[in-house]
């Protein structure tokens, strides 16, 4: 896809389109639209706007739309895989200031949102009501964003991802109409469904401009445990146990013992330094919750788990998941020299295991730097490697074992990417695993957005 | 849609492209794929194949493209908006022969099927699993006719629908191509969600043959109760106090008086003939859903509840659920000369009360024969009103009295249709609910299917 630079008519159009305060060509804030939290390489827009409203979005894409100018959509750049990077520059919507959480209807288990909102803050918003809205991704990713990307996390082995709960939708299209889609009712069977279209489609549909999400209730009680284990394998095929046993987890972490080590450094948490399963229940009774975690320790013990700790209090389990959270940006500190490539994979769950071991046999003989992170409730693994910056080859070696891993994920049945999706980093691998399904991915870009101006060079390989 | 009858040499074509005992025009059999189990009239096909594999699906699917004749698949002709009803004749496929469950992966909790399996056959296939597939529209549908109208029914408000059970489908287009959809892996954020645009399309985009079904585990415990209520207001009331109370039934139905009674009549339940509420509830232990028992009974009894039966035994709940998925048949049953036009709305859980408040004002001054049945827990509402059939002008009053009911709901924010998809009765609805999105789906319906061939006649107005 090939575009002209802006010219100057172009961006006095533009300015007054919103108002000066809400236009920026400053390099200091191109660059701060120019990356995300990945590896990929910045690349700076040449204009940020800031829209109040969804008819100034919906406008601004219809003046792009008509002038062929690229257009991609702005949340907390938190995202993993170059997702908004403006490769073909152009605008940058920031939604900073659609971040108003407009009712909450409680009694309904509903919010509507604007797409700026970050999803912490409305859960802060609705820590009250007794409801919450479940997918966490771990940074302070905007609703906007999270819908953009299905975003999910370690909450999702019992409460889905975002998917799950987008009741209703209106997103700008890039002919500048607004496009309302979905019912407040909890179940219909009326027409085709288009929001999931727009849910994990990256920006490259359409722009979200207000959201109705489902709530979930926040449940009575809950328990976790922290269990550790003599190898990876070990806490893999526990993970496999744990899912058969019909416990229904809420969250089930694998972490290897680099990141135990990490976390301990950083936040003194005076965990063993070995391969290690968070494991959280929520349940109705404290009683009911204390029978469940008598299973587990049974279920974790039976494959050699040398240390079970169960019922952390709140704040120790809030210290923990915390921490959790915050490993990604742990490890890019903790290796200032290194780029971090972070790889998101998920296959079935009985092909977990395989796909650990797999791992650990690539990474091994190179002596590369590794952490090992997993969803491991949904078969979802992050394996983050680590390239020193100033040796290309090192790197390239980090992005051949990352493509072979990618390959054998999807070979088990997997998908190539869990929760991170697409963006830059995946594109050459759609082939692969979609198939002749990906030439109708392409129609229907092409139906919704015919002048690819939305968030152009991404999901699709060149 | 006009389309030209099959020629001879139509025929003699089609019929080589299977055997000649899966090839029928006879009277009979064209007589028995004329019409589902709704009012709408019946509309022979010209001719019912019984495909065996996929490939054939295709070739037959390419065939008829290329020559312009409609195409409507068949599952088991229990839908209830004249979904199949071949309205266009044509061809229709009957999925009779498909019905392998090729594979279950049990410790994937996941199954693949063609599509012309019944799920109760599933499920008693799964039953030594301690796995089930949770969707139970009632009757004996396929799987391949719940994907296509997202069937869903007493669980559906603990469980959710087909669509969340639907990870990897394979469809036949008209063109001819099979496209193979989906992951196994039970998270992905990877290219353009296309599956949850077959799921609820009613077989108008593409023909399902093969999908890989997400199983959920059956519950270790579960314990069910009926509530007996002095009026359906207080019963409605009572529904919207236990969606709000968090203690998540796995079923919440409410049944009119007059429903009770034919259900003593025809199944000796020997029930109190008042508004009642059966509700079900799924958990690990007896103990915990003894409390949860107890906190149901305090709230039924809040709302005036006359009589609360816990506890029921398996084999009671068994038959009041066989009663309960026996309805519609009953009532058809007990007025042979009436035709049951059988309403399916869904509105937000708040505006439940309101909605069924306005059905009895909108029949009582009529004095039309009615029945409430109700999947309360999703606001999803089946008012079946009887109009005698040698009394055009009655049938006309119950048309219109829908009519204003369809409107009223959409208007408190629901939808036209819950569960039984938008078929032939309908379509009339669909512009005032989807607005602005109908006609993107129509050009989603003309990018799958560009001659218009699949299903014609049904979902959009004409």
């Amino acid at each position: 896809m090939k575009f002209n630079p802006l010219s100057n008519d172009h961006l006095k159009e533009l300015e007054s389109m919103v108002s000066p305060d809400r236009f920026s060509t400053g390099v200091s804030i191109l660059d701060l639209h120019a990356k995300d939290q990945s590896a990929h390489s910045a690349c700076r827009p040449e204009v940020v706007l800031w829209p109040e409203t969804a008819s100034e979005v919906a406008a601004i894409l219809s003046y792009a739309n008509r002038n062929r100018i690229p257009l991609t959509g702005w949340g907390s750049g938190s995202s993993l895989e170059g997702n908004p990077i403006p490769v073909c520059r152009g605008i940058v919507l920031d939604f900073s200031r659609m971040n108003r959480i407009r009712v909450i209807r409680e009694e309904d288990f509903q919010a509507d949102v604007q797409p700026g909102v970050i999803y912490q803050d409305l859960n802060e918003k609705l820590r009250h009501t007794g409801l919450f809205f479940p997918p966490d991704p771990g940074a302070r990713a905007t609703i906007g964003g999270m819908i953009a990307n299905n975003a999910s996390g370690t909450r999702t082995v019992l409460y889905g991802s975002t998917r799950d709960y987008v009741m209703r939708l209106v997103v700008a299209l890039a002919n500048g109409e607004l496009l309302e889609m979905g019912t407040r009712a909890s179940k219909s069977s009326s027409g085709y469904n288009l929001i999931n279209l727009f849910v994990g489609s990256e920006g490259t549909l359409g722009i979200v401009v207000e959201a109705t999400l489902r709530l979930a209730g926040f449940p009575a009680e809950y328990s976790a445990a922290v269990a550790t284990f003599p190898s990876v394998q070990a806490a893999a095929q526990t993970v496999y146990d744990l899912k058969r046993s019909g416990l229904n987890p809420a969250a089930l972490e694998l972490l290897g013992p680099e990141c135990i080590a990490l976390m301990n450094q950083v936040d003194h948490l005076g965990l063993n330094v070995a391969p290690t399963l968070f494991i959280e229940f929520h349940g109705a009774t404290t009683s009911q919750l204390s029978e469940v975690l008598d299973t587990a320790r049974d279920i974790c013990e039976a494959r050699g788990c040398t240390d079970f700790r169960p019922g952390l209090g709140r704040a120790e389990r809030d210290r923990i998941f915390k921490a959790r959270h915050a490993l990604g940006e742990m490890i890019q500190h903790n290796h200032p020299e290194h780029k971090i490539l972070i790889m998101d994979v998920a296959v079935p769950i009985t092909a977990y295991t395989e796909l650990l071991a797999a791992m650990q046999a690539e990474v091994a003989p190179h002596g590369l730097i590794h952490y090992t992170l997993s969803h491991a409730g949904n078969g979802n693994v992050h394996l983050n490697i680590a390239g020193r910056r100033d040796d290309p080859s090192e790197w390239a070696l980090v992005q051949a074992v990352s493509e072979r891993l990618v390959m054998k994920a999807i070979a088990l049945g997997g998908t190539a990417t869990g929760e991170h999706g697409v963006g830059l980093g995946k594109r050459k691998y759609m082939p692969t695993q979609h198939g002749a399904a990906l030439a109708w991915m392409k129609q229907v870009k092409t139906l919704f957005d015919p002048n690819g101006i939305l968030n152009p060079g991404k999901i699709f390989p060149e």
